[in-house]
């Protein structure tokens, strides 16, 4: 591999669908089916124009070759996929069941990881031609297996956070008093393009009450002097995975907004420092909300940590209580925890964080002190 | 309802909403599990902001009011659709079973229809609220129940289908000779968004031996003076689709172009002329290729006569050997043979058709006579 943004090669798949065998083994599954979309992309290289009712199918079995199944209109696009060269393309025409082909060679009677977002028409379908078998989700049977970030993978990581960051020294500048929060939005999206995002997933701007509400996105709500306003944004450059959030004033902020502030920050700061090789991940969630909570806002902190990131913005581990998976040098995740005040204002402070040998490295680096806009 | 693009309205949900528990039941089912997508939308007007981890779910069971199951953080916007009304909402925050919270009320050892679309992860985790329970995907169990149209949905099929054949009159008047097929393509899309689409889904322009491949989209070939040009183009507008498929001749064609180009126009009107309530979906499929075998092109015809469309540009009835689905008032579908002569040019006519009364009525007026372009 000559550089970060070297395309993956046929290698660079075939070691991450021996991994993928491997790890089912281990976890006494019989092989992994998975479905068009991040897992599929991760594994082979291979994205189909549309997820349909048409079945596409890889099928990890340990101890075999990969096999993509596809169907026959699309099997050259899935010769040309990077790992095509790792695996055995078995193509099917209108009139087969597809089924009983992505079944040729798995076991009758086995337990299978499938892709969540597998669709129910396939699972069934696979059922049927599989009368003994049964399935998990891979969030639920192999949740850890695209979390784990090689180095070709984290130096994609870095530059898309340093794109966000980018994009957050850009919107610094622009005006906020007086617009709406979709134009602002608006900005951005185009901001996260100009630094080399292909794909934008969300532009929150959530102005003045709106940033009490961490669930809204951004609306007609003109921005006026004196208020907070969470930005939240991120999408996929490279092929991986961008998200961060800072709070900004529109002017002067008030003692009371300037002390939520600090106390995010400092809550953000524990949560980062939480992370090292072996802490679990509720551990992170935990140093976060206890500073939130000793500051007397922990009912007004009313979401988890933080949440894994790669070749999608959303996915495991979770930092949220509960979750005792232990942290492994090379996760990448967000650490990002609010506080949110019905009818006035949220702040909410968010870095991408990835786990090194001896603690962590945030993949952002904007200015976390709050900042005045215009 | 006042007019035909008004929304849909609560009752219309709700009668939607009762008939398809009514076939359902019929059916032997215990009750229907409608995903995020079209069945949704369709169902209860509802479209979440994404299909996620995080389950949505309509719960339809006959004799009891329908229940939609969706996350806490997102019940105020399902609050604010159409169907929501004719529905009872129940919501789970996190750290809660939603499958538990979407069983209640379930029979426990039922059989369910479910969307196609369902993502595995979800249909997993019913199975393990409902030990009992088993599933059927929609399109097998109940594969008509879109299928029908009333009359409001007609007048948005006729509209969107006028607004394709406007986009065939413009894109008549464009230049083809010496441009990028992905520049006629997007030329499409800006018509069809000009004449009031809000989605294009399709734009296949396949110049030359491009228009040999079906599956072909649209490429960075140069269009030259002598191809013919398949164009197949469609996409939502106002929630009901269009698909419509002409081909054009830069400059004069040939005898044998047109020769070939008579036979497919010749048996899209004998697909047309086989629609009638009654008669089997294999008959539109019989029909149209009667013509092609007839003329000696039988095996140049290489796909179905047609497919269904309404809330999607793809769906069920399939125009196809060995559906025996007989056709009723209501239905729209496409009619679309073609003939295909590898390495030198194709040709395919199609138009949406619905089956009246008495028998069928076409929602496209573009020219089939063979076009030529500049």
């Amino acid at each position: 591999m000559s550089g970060p943004f070297e395309p993956f090669t046929a290698d660079d798949h075939r070691a991450r669908m021996e991994r993928a065998a491997r790890e089912a083994a281990a976890a006494g599954l019989a092989g992994l089916l998975i479905a068009p979309g991040p897992d599929m992309v991760w594994l082979s290289g291979y994205a189909p124009p549309a997820d349909t009712e048409r079945l596409t199918l890889l099928a990890l079995v340990p101890g075999r070759d990969p096999v993509l199944v596809v169907p026959a209109l699309e099997a050259p696009d899935a010769a040309k996929a990077a790992g095509a060269p790792a695996l055995t393309l078995r193509d099917w025409t209108d009139g087969e069941d597809p089924y009983a082909v992505a079944a040729l060679g798995l076991d009758g009677d086995g337990r299978f990881g499938v892709s969540d977002n597998t669709w129910a028409l396939h699972l069934l379908g696979l059922g049927r031609a599989l009368p003994g078998s049964s399935y998990v989700a891979l969030s639920e049977g192999l949740p850890m297996l695209r979390a784990v970030k090689d180095a070709v993978e984290l130096e994609r990581m870095a530059a898309a956070g340093a794109a966000a960051d980018a994009a957050f020294a850009g919107i610094r500048t622009v005006r906020f008093a007086g617009r709406r929060e979709e134009e602002v939005a608006a900005d951005l999206a185009a901001l996260l393009r100009r630094f080399g995002h292909e794909r934008v997933d969300f532009t929150v701007v959530g102005s003045g009450p709106h940033g009490a509400d961490p669930h809204h996105e951004a609306g007609p709500r003109v921005i006026e002097e004196g208020d907070m306003v969470v930005l939240d944004f991120g999408g996929l450059m490279h092929g991986y995975g961008s998200d961060i959030s800072r709070t900004v004033h529109v002017g002067e902020p008030t003692d009371e907004e300037r002390r939520v502030h600090d106390v995010v920050r400092e809550a953000q700061e524990a949560g980062f420092r939480a992370v090292r090789p072996g802490a679990a991940c509720q551990d992170v969630d935990r140093a976060a909300r206890a500073v939130i909570t000793e500051a007397g806002y922990g009912d007004r902190f009313i979401h988890r940590t933080g949440h894994g990131i790669g070749v999608t913005t959303h996915e495991p581990p979770y930092m949220v209580e509960g979750e005792r998976q232990p942290l492994v040098p090379g996760m990448c995740f967000s650490v990002e925890p609010g506080i949110y005040l019905p009818g006035r204002f949220g702040v909410r402070i968010e870095d991408i964080v990835t786990v090194t040998e001896d603690g962590g490295r945030r993949l952002n680096d904007a200015p976390r002190e709050i900042v005045t806009v215009g």
